[in-house]
């Protein structure tokens, strides 16, 4: 059966339904990028479509295709261009995709867009993109949200996934958080016989291109992966359906009740 | 369990090793655009990722995830874009989107690269994007082919699929090829008791702007798909199995080879 | 004597004289590209100059001075980009030019324009071009057609030309279409004791990077142009003359009427 | 019969023989645009073409068809955007279609290159194509030359052409220069009862937007041009042939010479 | 008396002794932004330039002209686009003019660059500008650095400056961080009487278009500064001047030291 | 104490007042190009930003950071690319930076924009910029002037300065105009001693790629610099603050007056 959320596996009419009700569009990114021995290079662009598949079914929205493609991986964040399949994007490139779905979406009657991403790298251009749209479309009553899902991670949340204190966000490539997600939506693309338990990156404060290889441990987790487990995922997913449930209500307030 | 051929699946050591043994690549393109009251939006990326993956079974290959937005929809081989859902990129986007992709692959080691399209308006930005390609990377060896499927079918299975005599290419959209091939890959996502037997579209030789949205069918199926069956969708997916195989191997004699 | 039709011979008020009368302005489109031993580089772009000069002169139309190089030669085509002289245009300026021309004829009171096009790979960059710049006027009145020329030969003039069985436009290049037309409208310009009569091209249903040289005759031409004649050419013309004008009252009815 | 030396007259194996002797290629650039009630829209493209001619049949070289469309009018040196016709091209459109027909140029083997422009406002859009495309040629030996063709003029041609004061070259649109040059390349598109004898234009040193219609005469000629005449045209024929064949030789010395 | 480490000081003669040197070239970039009511516009591009001035100091460098314009401000992170004052450049542009200014440095000899950024918004950008001018130079030997001063600072640091706490780097924006620096390097520069001591921004975990003014305290200080001073200020300078020294130095080894 | 008129100077209420005032913002523009052995690097944009804070404190507008970095150097007109420390960038990338400053002012309400320009090169592009700018903000009221100084000196203030006759503009490149502007406002960065007095170059009507080196005398100065004296610097920052004035009142004139 078609997931009803899912823009791609609806008909047009149905997708006119959707408008008609002043529906939320969900457009997921992410990346096709190493995530250590242990997981898919796709995670960032299925986690995010996972999560927004969850919180479209709380408010009777749609969710695009994700663009499985991303900016470049830098290496203190994830891993860096030297790792096998680590897909990059040009920056005008990713912001031109995100620049043209709006428009079209806008011209389609769509006037509440939830971007929701999954992948460090792509914050500024998927930002860009969006602000050319919004001045290139002029006033026609649009608002967009643009969200990294590990934001919305709060201090209850982090305790529980860190009982011996919180590493930082910047650590977090294919590492306890990606990896509990992973094990929760996609349980069979996960090797958990291969989670590495290597110690974190400790790397300067700034960039340095060549990169430097060696700032980066050979798996390409930037810290242990080994307290992941699926019962963590559960969590995230639960505060992420919750938190940006509500925030997704509070920025769209009318129009996403309607879809409801 | 993953699926061993589909890129975003595996693992970086696991994408490394497509790459040690000179595989081929396949990047399949398609739409999110109407396909008719019976078919979801997503055909012409799903389609394309269904036959890429056989193919790449076929020559031990991989799959990079489908590039799901393509060029905008003409009105007179796709019902144009008055049509909910129909999202087209502009056409310098879509080619950046390749560019981008094939040069971070060639940077990966591959030197092997098949573009297999699924919407009919994307070729021309597709071949842009590989020329701009090939032209920036120089001299590294690296071949690509570019096809759209249906220019595969031969007079034998045309034969089989219109006994009645084949309409032509031009009035196949969400007709009894894409409605076959469908029934075939993703019988769930057709909806079969809303299958539209309206008359061929009869379009004059040329296009105008803005569209004219009376120049198609309220159904935006192009001519009647009533004809369409999940045991043609079969015969096309066996003719395509063998000869878009045979034709990759024709392209790629001895890495696809090797890669086997 | 000036041509009283064509754009770069008249004067200014001369051309506020036809804007006044709601005129049609043609943009004849081309390439500079191979056409064989015995046809010159410029076919692709004398070919819709001529064409569009007796179309105006039926609607009292202008016609712009033709773009004369056009996008890249593919070599199913057009014999590749191997042959001396075939110069290619990367699709973003040919659009870009395009955009530009019709964003000022705008500025200056036209709003029925028609591109007719001379070169195959042409046609998906000129439609963007259309397109940027529907989308950037906005809500103008303006209207644009675009045609391929030999999309209006039918049946009737086919079977005249072809008493043999119509091969096909796909291998129409510098054949007895193209050959035919130039011997009728630049007849000083066709070396007539070089026109080749070379076996038909028989290529696979896909494109590749390198392109393959040998998918070519040795003299450009993708098949014979041994039957062609002046008399053929005026077939065409004659048909042309009557059909495009037809077209174009359709499209463009009351204005175009007023200028007549 | 065809001119020898215009590009688009010519066969690809005729394009090969010059490209064999070292020919050089000439690019004429100009515009479409309004030049005062006497003269035709064509000018700075007819011009340039004409002399070209001249210049290849010289030291045996090429003309590729002119570029038609040049950069924006600007008021105090071609009447502005004001004029019915004036038909300007973004600076970055027209430096790419000149970089894209030099990385053509070259990829067909030719290594000589003058691009003779016709239009003031174009010579830092043409520079810049130019730069680009050395840029992204590399180490090719391509040399390239660009002028416009008024930067010749001497002191003994501009004491013939004004016997009572040389006004500078700023004042010269539509004016004595391009009225007596048109009167010898092409008289029959010289309305000759049209020519204007409005004083000159007092413009300020500076530019400013929206541009002021009354810095400019009605006309658009931005002084008298009454003092055209034919002779004077075939004076600057002369010293442009003399001259222009000259500084050509000495740029391209060897090859050049093989051409002749 | 010229600054002998600044490149907009010095003449041509000594900037090639600079490159002989093997000198490393600092570019600071920053923005023209508010910065509350008690600091100018241009806080962001001048503590970058008076920074890069110590270090260029130290390692014999110079330092470029500042690029004075940067990207959009964002509302959680310096007060958004609402402010007077704020102007932001287009993501790709601000990419292109370090794109080509690095590609100029590298063909004048320089192989050694440090981006010196002061603007929180303009990371990503100038990383892909970094990027694109690393792929199309090719192999140079050029090695670029890139930080944002902020990141160098250190716990002991931190807790002199914040001797209550660290409120974290997202809200100091024009608070004790930039205001004491100012008052070290600017001192004329700084209105002290007017420094805000509002309470700290509290905004959600995403971002919304149009941004919602009301994030932002009147006076566009994200949090108090009234903890400003020289000292403060001095305490940073000296730890730069320390630490990123050493951290030139240790990314540069034998040419910085060359050069001092 | 910071300049009142330097908009990086001030803070943010304090633009607010000037746009409420209805204020001219001057943009100045240059570059960093070699200026002989005499002057330094930043001298294009140096001179802009002295007298566009002359002009600003006489009609109360508000001077912006110069844009430092300009268009390419021409042979014949700055010395060409040889020149270490020459630094050019793209024509495209000028037009942008200020496009997006224009656009940002505009929306800021600033509608009396004056660009200043010091280099040479700069010119057209500074022109498309302003040009995309207006064209794409629409119908704002906003008006722009565009100027470089040097157009405004006049009969007389060149009379004092080359009392043995002007050699024209074209060599003026680090000779007696520029290097006496800098004795007067900028005199400590000025190396006296090192004056060059080198003959006039003698370049042909025309440029070529690659560039000559030898059109170019080993100073830089493309002719002799020795008659500068700050007492000629006086004189042409007199005739500037007079005139130039005067050029900005006339062309804002009620807004201009109501900011004094």
């Amino acid at each position: 059966m078609p997931n009803p959320h899912a823009m791609a596996e609806i008909t047009w009419p149905e997708f006119q339904a959707y408008v008609d009700k002043g529906a939320v569009a969900f457009i997921p990114t992410g990346a096709l990028e190493q995530h250590g021995p242990h997981l898919p290079l796709g995670v960032d662009h299925m986690l995010p479509t996972a999560i927004a598949l969850d919180i479209a079914a709380e408010v009777g929205g749609m969710v695009a295709p994700a663009i499985p493609y991303g900016y470049k991986s830098m290496t203190r964040s994830a891993g860096g261009p030297f790792f096998p399949g680590s897909t990059g994007l040009d920056g005008a490139t990713l912001s031109s995709v995100l620049q043209d779905i709006i428009r079209e979406f806008v011209r389609h009657g769509i006037r509440q867009i939830c971007v929701l991403d999954g992948n460090y790298e792509n914050l500024w251009f998927l930002n860009e993109g969006i602000d050319l749209a919004m001045r290139e479309l002029g006033d026609t009553g649009l608002r967009v949200m643009c969200m990294q899902h590990w934001e919305f991670l709060n201090e209850d949340t982090l305790g529980k996934l860190f009982p011996d204190g919180y590493p930082g966000i910047e650590l977090e490539h294919a590492a306890v958080i990606e990896t509990s997600m992973m094990m929760h939506y996609y349980p069979d693309l996960v090797r958990t016989d291969l989670i590495p338990d290597n110690p974190a990156v400790d790397a300067p404060p700034y960039d340095v291109w060549p990169p430097h290889r060696d700032w980066v441990p050979e798996s390409g987790a930037l810290i242990s992966a080994a307290g992941a487990s699926v019962e963590k995922g559960r969590i995230i997913a639960d505060q992420y359906r919750r938190d940006i449930t509500a925030a997704v209500r509070r920025e769209f307030p009318a129009r996403a009740r309607a879809a409801e």
